[in-house]
């Protein structure tokens, strides 16, 4: 039995952000994302998309320094959270419980092996929409409002590490994370992973950082249900004078169709969709020599340097041996 | 020399809407179409879409009861216009000069032989957006906002007529109109007529009036670049609350992909895009038999009846013989 | 521990399809859905979409009459298969091993409630392209070859039931899968039952057989990945004469978006794509009145009448009470 | 009246394309843009796409090198085409009559001052479709076929010129063409111009020839309804080992959204899609600067080299001042 997969986690529940200009983030997230403010507290913001079934995915925060503060993945069950919590301890990484935050009952807390802080959690409150944004559709939790790039919800994060294989073998076998695409290098090195807890095709990255440095933020992705939308989005960020840093194409990597650009405290952010399923419960991952990756995306665009180099928090020199 | 065709006029430069209801009219045609307000003047506001080279496209002004005001036909010259107005009064249709309005010069109003009221003028104002409404394409007059259904520009109009054959030919010999295709019912009447100034496959279009009544207005249209915009567009009429008469799909006629609602004054609008060009400078127009029309549109949806009879005013009883 | 959810199927592996006319299916599901032929065997064709991870997803056979002949469920691994076989006979519906069938291994056969025929197997042979075949991304298992309308793999089956409650609890507690939505009449009965066993918002369905029939298939339903190919495959089926049933549009129940039509052996089948998923691990299942579906599709399209009546093989009269 | 625009020239009819590999060329026009054999004659084959009215748009020849053989424009009419052969030789541009080609008849040819060969005539054969062509929609002239790219016409051709200001000149002094866009270098000089005889944004560009050539073509463009369907048209690049040049994206000249590749023969070809309409009967054209042409596409995308120097038939060394 022990070889059988784990299955105790359901999906990252939400990310929180931070953010040097916080009242220009905020006005990025809700005017060109197209989320919903859903409460304030202190310091932190709390937004939402309109398919979000809690009451938000992304906490906002003021902090002298853009980057990832954490991010909390939802247990499928009370036992499966005890479960994850064992393991996370027996691999000696737990940092504790906290009692929970706006929307989510109590969480333990515990840093990947580059330093990312993550929480597991269970209890969530579901959303309850006000009147104003009810939607048509029972099956929906919130009207689309259709404002901006009208996100759906958080997709995938996607973290810089130091050591890429190490930290997916964690993720593996500690989280439950299954492993379907990865770059390995003419040297052996791994250079990125691509995770999930489902059947899309990646809900967690891990990619090389280029500096070695730790703990940093590649992206975090959201979702939206057509490849039209993310062409309507490269629109909004063209006339919101948002950064593209990467215009609509496809990936090569998990097929995802893509749109990058920085949100105003230096975050990158990819509007995403597309994509396959892995329905297959026992897939080989596919890997990917350097020498594939040197071909660019699905469609032969070749990815700009700062897609290799820059996270958050910037790092101005290479504190390790660089990529 | 006679015998070549017209080519004096240039598009549908405005049309004025009535509405009983002038603040939820508004409302939709702001929030839910996302024009821009570009003026207010007496008992109107002036509207536009983002891809408008003009000041607007629409005059939405109060009124008892809804319909269409007017329609005003740009001139492609001066020389055109003076033409235009010669061929008009020739016709015993005119009605004489106005001194313009806001946005354009002077005009000379007639009505068509079913009553309904049009202008033909040919001095315009050119758009410059305010700094906040600035495009980052210079080729585009406006800058994409994205709001609600973000409809680019008015696309056509769909005047109910008491005699189809009769009022397209006026289009075509007077105005200079192009016919493209056309329903001939088995007693030999005809129930539409589609026309054009340009390769776009309709413009003007001409449908029979279900209650022999004059001088109505079947529906506006205004246009999206894609059909996922169009789709998108059922969205947003379903969570604005939107009475929409029929979903998105194409039509057999002219092959537009469409959405039909009823702005809160009770005009018929639509959403469009797709459709086909006409390069061709010699077609011949499809004709549609009644058993032909009667297969629906073209992938089999019923049209619902209220689109065959409701227009704007509304009648309650049959005027005359009825469909 | 027991109340833990089981997580031992993967997904449906494939379908078994009757046909009275086997050549003009065949021409169906490879010119008109665009499918490759992998292998035929006996009265059997066995058919591939070019996302299909295995060799096949569908098997065509000659029949007398059409229907499902039966569909195949993948378990994640040979533990979870022991286990699901153990509470198949546990619920005295098991009918015994068979050996295997091209592509696969031992299969568990037996009958859900309504007597349809399923198996459970794990085994697969991976699917291993033909030079002129092989795709240019090594993350998919086959060339896109765009033939007709292209469709990726199969997505779901919806079968007729006559206890649809008594049926979707078997699948709930015996197979595994989770309820996401149903539809509950005003007299507290089941009409529709909508089942996944992932995070897609549908994968079986389970549908009141109009006629009281027992073992019916409803539809097939095959996936694309974008709407665009949804309304171009309504071209497609067009101009193949293919008989179109229900037009592209969007569903309430689901969001699936959809077009519905008969191949030639009189099967219904559906072009799908779009939904939402489920990422919540603990969802209440929506459930959707009389008086709210009495209101149509998500756009307000009212679903043609075949739809609620027809499936194969048909029957001509009412066996039991009716609809 | 003389300062009235001339609008006498409807669209570009055909082009003929030259191939030194013709089975192969063939082969994508047919397979891989989807196009239909219409005829073939000599060392020529005449092709069709589904949207044509008239039998083709691209003869394809057989030769030793790759180019364009000659453009065809049809006139409004026959008095219209006398316009114009009156006009092309007082500019002492012309070459005189031939008898007419399959599927048009008597045509005037002529040189653009660039020594690209042209032609105009009036006289053409509509298309008749064979029984397996034969649409749904009459309104359609082909049925869709919708195999491989199924590109629906030409739609523009783009041609390298070593004096850009002379040639637009010409195109609009003599042909009729109305100028939309151009770019305007830092010394004054012109390096590309965007022409059209109808509301569509572009129909004929001269670009500057990077090597100073003259008679060379950049690419010919053909015209599918959607963005997707350029999206679909790459993946059919992508796995029917087209060299893809430049993956879809969308140019900030005109707007269109293209995917760019070389057929066999080394031919540049585009598919594309979008763009804007010019209703505006006094348009001023958009002028960009050398510093906003730096900038990339609309979406901020670099143009790659070989799209600024690459041309057929292909040159191996600069002639004249190079770029």
């Amino acid at each position: 039995m022990s070889a059988e997969p784990v299955h105790d986690l359901a999906h990252i529940g939400h990310a929180e952000l931070l953010t040097p200009r916080p009242e220009q983030s905020l006005r990025f997230f809700v005017d060109v994302l197209g989320m919903e403010v859903e409460a304030s507290e202190g310091q932190s913001v709390f937004l939402r998309g309109w398919g979000d079934y809690q009451r938000y995915c992304l906490k906002l925060t003021e902090a002298p320094q853009a980057g990832l503060a954490h991010m909390a993945l939802r247990a499928r069950s009370p036992a499966a959270l005890e479960r994850r919590v064992a393991a996370i301890e027996a691999a000696g990484l737990g940092e504790g419980w906290i009692d929970g935050d706006l929307g989510h009952g109590p969480a333990y807390r515990f840093r990947d092996p580059d330093g990312h802080l993550m929480e597991v959690h269970f209890e969530v409150e579901k959303y309850s929409p006000p009147e104003h944004l009810r939607p048509s559709l029972k099956n929906q939790p919130q009207r689309y409002t259709g404002r901006g790039a009208a996100i759906k919800r958080l997709d995938h994060v996607n973290l810089l590490a130091e050591d890429v294989r190490a930290y997916r073998d964690f993720a593996a076998d500690v989280l439950g994370y299954r492993l379907y695409e990865r770059i390995e290098l003419d040297d052996g090195s791994e250079a990125g992973a691509w995770l999930s807890l489902t059947i899309a095709a990646h809900e967690l990255i891990y990619v090389r950082d280029a500096y070695g440095a730790r703990g940093r933020l590649h992206h975090l992705a959201f979702w939206v249900d057509t490849r039209e939308e993310v062409l309507r989005a490269a629109d909004v960020f063209l006339d919101n004078e948002v950064e593209i840093e990467a215009a609509p194409s496809k990936h090569a990597i998990a097929q995802g169709f893509f749109l990058y650009g920085f949100e105003p405290g230096g975050n990158r952010v990819e509007v995403t969709t597309g994509g396959y399923f892995v329905f297959d419960p026992d897939p080989d991952p596919t890997v990917w020599s350097e020498a594939e990756r040197a071909k660019g995306q699905a469609w032969g665009v070749k990815t700009v340097e700062s897609f290799h180099t820059y996270g958050t928090p910037p790092v101005e020199e290479p504190v390790g041996g660089g990529s």
